[in-house]
């Protein structure tokens, strides 16, 4: 690792976005999401599950309140600790905890959210009620810092007992970042004290140290969070937790064994267990994504974090060769990760099923994170190109056109028939749903898109990378200089990036733009762009390309204008050969775009479909489903079915016949916007 | 119905199959699974999970004593009614039921399987041990006639209170079928005896009567075994049973409903329930066919017998219509059934995935009984095909070669490492299975098999119907004057048959004789045969061919020889355009045989080959896996994949590169004999 080569995400305070198309999905999460999710944590939405997540926070309070005032006389009431507990009768409720006993995260999801659309958009009346928000959650805060509603209410002699299942790092993770983020947009500091208080007694509890407990999270995302609470707050002792958590995971003799004796079953203690929380082996032997898919990438983001910060190569090492087994062997092209559903969970090498596909929504937002980690130890563009691909396709697959709705699992294959009558495929909805009773993904996506600059762009103290294209406005200070930068962009319908530098004075500054892998050339101010491994020096500048960077090194003095093009052909793709589902298909691509076929442009029965051997693929800047985008046309092939009436199931082979069509594609990211209706991604070829 | 297109199976002591192929088949029946059968019901394999079939026997016996003795005295121990009560310490085990509930029907099947397997061979050993099982389960036969060693032991104050789940009528249908076919084999009828008792009891339990129960079977069999004890008593009785069972399933108020009223969710009262025991709708309402697959098939042999004995045109026409259902929406190609292992069940119309299917080797053992049922109704030889098709492959695949182990499910395509990886298809095993816990096929394979000419030939007064083609020497009864038919077949491999017909005297009698629907044309004597619809008259014998069958109608005086010839030539066969796994595919069959090809003759990544466009097929007899068969070989095409190291998982489409290969066939049933290895069935065409 060189530390010169490392970066560190923007403040959301020194950039606007102001990308029409970011833009767009930033101003759904303000005005669409934000506000539905508070009315869900409040139990306010009629047609939803309720939350019980505010309401929880404030039962809690009151016992938090009773036991300070109470003292020694105290005297608690306890509650069974089962997964979801749920009022028998919504018009009856007692005053105990209800929901998913990670419910707690709801609100933390929420509060950070919140904290970065407020650096996009100033909104005093969503920042009071945030701050009421926090007061209520505050008051819950036991004395010695705990602060688990599920635990609180239910029996606080309970406490840590149950790392594997009971989720309690996980919502002091997701506590963690919320705190750190609103106190980053506002300067407000209260939730983030109560972290930090939370953080302090976590510490407590876990160690090396005799009489502490050598346990870690059996849902990760702690790891990544103290790593943020160490960053904002400077105190090593939140970095040395995190970095205990990361050592201890998957060390022998097995700590979940502690917890759950029966999982281990009698002449079988030799065996790995644990890999769905990937804790079967210690993290740096691990060469493989396994298990539960959002728990991996949370881990692997979280050490990748550590070994930037401890420069631990062995740790890295193990990022690098995880990060290879999960972007060769078991991503899908849209950037779903996880491609199971029993367990949400990684499959193994190349199984990628389109149809069955789990491609969990909060998955490839965890992959995002992963990203962008890699990205600040080192700037490599398979890095971003991933990040680009999951954001533009998985990840907003998971939200409606008008922000309404969500998808947990994104296919790449879709018949609604399947969706009602097969259970195999319960989990694939035809249609995106209004919220879930344990609802991980729209609050993800929220925090995601709301803070999407940050992935955007990091910085060293003299450099800016730009990872991904456009619209905003960023304040880049180089050495105590400013550098007043402005990109505009049209991506993902145009490749064409206009970034104008102005400064008051000269500022010495590295700029480095991603070269974007679906390109296959592009120019520099009318110039052919440099390719890898070249550097031009001249007037002052010095230009390379670097691990599929152009980095432009000079004083600038403003006024410069760069003008960069990275021209989006229409690409067909293919998977391979080792995906078996891919064999003899393709897949439509342009610019980081992935499209589909729905039966809305094309019709029923997709599987008659092929693409015509030269399918001369159109591309189409049009209005569509409320929207502008650039759909594509391609000449295609439709099977004529031997006979259409009921008859013989199986008969004579008999060369097919077909008829000529022209295939309509849209966005992958968009589909399932108009109603039920089959969906590919792959097309067969016949070649 | 017409009563004189009628006709009943052949009797097993009227005919002795000698044929290469089938001999070998019920040898290994009559060698190694009987014995093998027997050791298990006797808890003595030490490589299997014990049954506990006799030993439960044993115990009720003793409790059927007691209670005998004791009179009023008696006081029942009780014991929990759970599914499959296990033994903690092998070495202390106690006076209990062991096993899964079901396990009476393990004997009942073996001692079919020995009923039948007696008539084609005799064996004083074997026989003995027969009646000596019996002995061991007449003894625990209740004064009233119940026999069910589950509630006998368990507790008898709750018989008949679970029909939907605990398999009561299910055991009383196997124990009724194996005592009849030990009757019709032997002449022995204690068994038969305790069978009527038995089902006098259930009768005088159930039935339209104030105070009797309205129930039904919720695993279906008792419907079938009740017109086989019509049929060989006389008895009405038995053949009302079955009409009521039949009548009652599926009306409204549901019965199941009052033993599980928690199944009944608030607001959704009216929804249909229990499709899984198909019973939810009168049977007469019923066109498709769905639920569990085994229970399915049951079903609809039991509604087929009763409509043949009671002339019921609704319930005839509602078994052709679930025949038409099963037969052109939900069969796979080898004639496997139950597509989704979730519930074991059908799925919807024309999903038919090759990887996942279920394809129970008992239910199509179930299609076969279903089959033969209605040929007769009517010999129409699509039931036939239908027959031949599910016994050459789906079900023969269920036995290895050796007759040793057993497939419960019979994928079309098999990649063993997702059998070890993906949890999805962990109901599809690599290689067969010695023996199950709850071993329901290795039985059913044992008494289909050993009554193999029971399927082959059916009978009317004066007409003797040859469904499938068979080595075989019968006497045939026409009017009281007797005909020695003795036949001779290569099937699968060649497709001449000779028919040798002698007599003593001049005996009118019809013969007819299939035309295989994969055959598209025949000779007879070697002059082309007739087709559908034509007749000839001449020389005192008509010949016409009606329903697909090739009926003379003549006297015969002895010395007749027919000699059929029904070429099997190399068929490519391709499934309906709306099975969507098999678009673009082809599978290659010929004569009977549906064949496969595996990684031991082809090597690793099946799903790189296409057939080549003239494929070339060339059929090959030789010794192969230590079996005389038909082989075949087909051009084909190997796709060279664009890189084989890791690397991109997605790159740019580029133009397939193909190298010219020979692919090797062998028969579907034949398949994973040799250890692990991937497969497939339907092949791509690239067309």
């Amino acid at each position: 690792m060189d530390k010169k080569e490392q970066s560190r995400p923007v403040s959301l305070r020194q950039v606007q976005v102001t990308d029409a198309f970011w833009k767009k999905e930033m101003e759904l999460v303000r005005k669409e999401v934000i506000p539905y999710q508070w009315e869900a944590l409040n139990d306010r939405l009629p047609d939803a599950e309720p939350s019980f997540s505010m309401r929880n926070f404030k039962i809690a309070g009151k016992i938090t309140e009773e036991k300070r005032k109470q003292g020694d006389a105290y005297k608690e009431v306890k509650w069974p600790l089962i997964f979801q507990p749920l009022p028998e009768d919504m018009d009856h409720l007692e005053d105990r905890f209800y929901g998913c006993l990670f419910q707690d995260s709801d609100f933390s999801k929420w509060i950070e959210a919140v904290g970065y659309s407020l650096t996009q958009q100033a909104d005093p009346e969503l920042e009071k009620t945030a701050d009421e928000a926090i007061d209520i959650v505050c008051a819950a805060q036991q004395d010695n810092g705990y602060l688990d509603t599920y635990y609180i209410i239910n029996d606080q002699s309970m406490i840590f007992t149950n790392l594997r299942d009971n989720h309690e790092l996980y919502c002091f993770g997701h506590l963690t970042e919320g705190a750190v983020a609103y106190y980053q947009a506002t300067g407000k500091d209260k939730l983030l004290k109560a972290a930090e208080k939370y953080a302090d007694f976590v510490a407590s509890r876990f160690g090396e140290e005799e009489g502490k407990l050598k346990g870690y999270p059996g849902h990760e995302i702690a790891e990544m969070a103290l790593v943020r609470l160490y960053e904002v707050t400077g105190e090593d002792k939140y970095l040395n937790l995190s970095r205990f958590f990361v050592d201890q995971r998957g060390t022998r003799p097995y700590y979940y064994d502690t917890e759950h004796p029966e999982a281990v079953k009698k002449g079988h203690e030799d065996e790995q267990r644990y890999s769905y929380n990937q804790a079967h082996l210690p993290v740096r032997e691990q060469d493989e994504a396994v298990g539960h898919a959002v728990r991996a990438v949370y881990l692997y983001s979280g050490m990748a974090d550590v070994a930037r910060l401890t420069g631990d190569e062995a740790l890295l090492e193990a990022c690098e060769k995880l990060w290879d087994n999960i972007t060769q062997k078991k991503m899908y092209i849209t950037g779903g990760i996880g491609a199971t559903h029993m367990g949400e969970a990684f499959s193994f090498n190349y199984d990628l099923p389109n149809d069955t596909a789990y491609a969990e929504t909060c998955a490839s937002i965890g992959l995002v994170f992963f990203a962008r980690r890699m990205l600040e130890i080192k700037a490599s563009s398979k890095y971003a190109d991933v990040m680009e691909k999951a954001l533009y396709n998985g990840i907003l697959s998971g939200m409606a056109l008008d922000g309404k709705s969500f998808f947990y699992v994104n296919p790449l294959e879709s018949l609604p028939e399947a969706c009602h009558k097969d259970e195999r495929k319960f989990h694939v909805k035809p249609v995106r749903q209004k919220w879930f009773g344990c609802a991980c993904c729209p609050p993800n996506l929220a925090r995601l898109l709301s803070s999407i600059a940050s992935y955007a762009y990091t910085e060293a103290e003299d450099a800016l990378y730009v990872h991904l294209y456009m619209g905003s406005v960023l304040e880049k200070d180089c050495g105590g200089k400013k550098l007043d930068i402005r990109i505009s962009s049209d991506f993902p319908w145009d490749g064409k990036v206009m970034a104008e530098i102005n400064a008051e004075e000269p500022v010495a500054c590295r700029l480095a733009f991603r070269i974007p892998g679906w390109c296959s050339s592009y120019t520099l101010n009318g110039q052919k762009g440099l390719e890898e491994g070249e550097t031009v020096t001249a007037d002052g500048e010095t230009r390379q390309v670097k691990d599929g960077y152009l980095i432009i090194d000079r004083v600038w003095n403003g006024g410069e204008k760069l003008e960069l093009d990275f021209p989006m052909e229409v690409r067909l793709m293919q998977a391979d050969a080792r995906v078996r589902e891919d064999i003899g298909k393709a897949a439509v691509t342009r610019g980081p775009i992935v499209y589909c076929m729905e039966e809305a442009d094309n019709g029923k029965n997709l599987q008659l479909y092929s693409l015509a051997e030269d399918p001369e693929p159109q591309a189409v800047q049009e209005e569509k489903i409320g929207q502008r985008m650039v759909t594509i046309t391609t000449k295609g092939k439709k099977l004529v079915p031997q006979a259409e009436e009921d008859g013989e199931l199986y008969r004579e082979y008999k060369k097919p016949v077909y008829e000529d069509v022209l295939l309509q594609w849209i966005p992958y990211y968009a589909w399932a916007n108009r109603g039920e209706g089959e969906m590919q991604v792959f097309i067969k070829t016949n070649r």
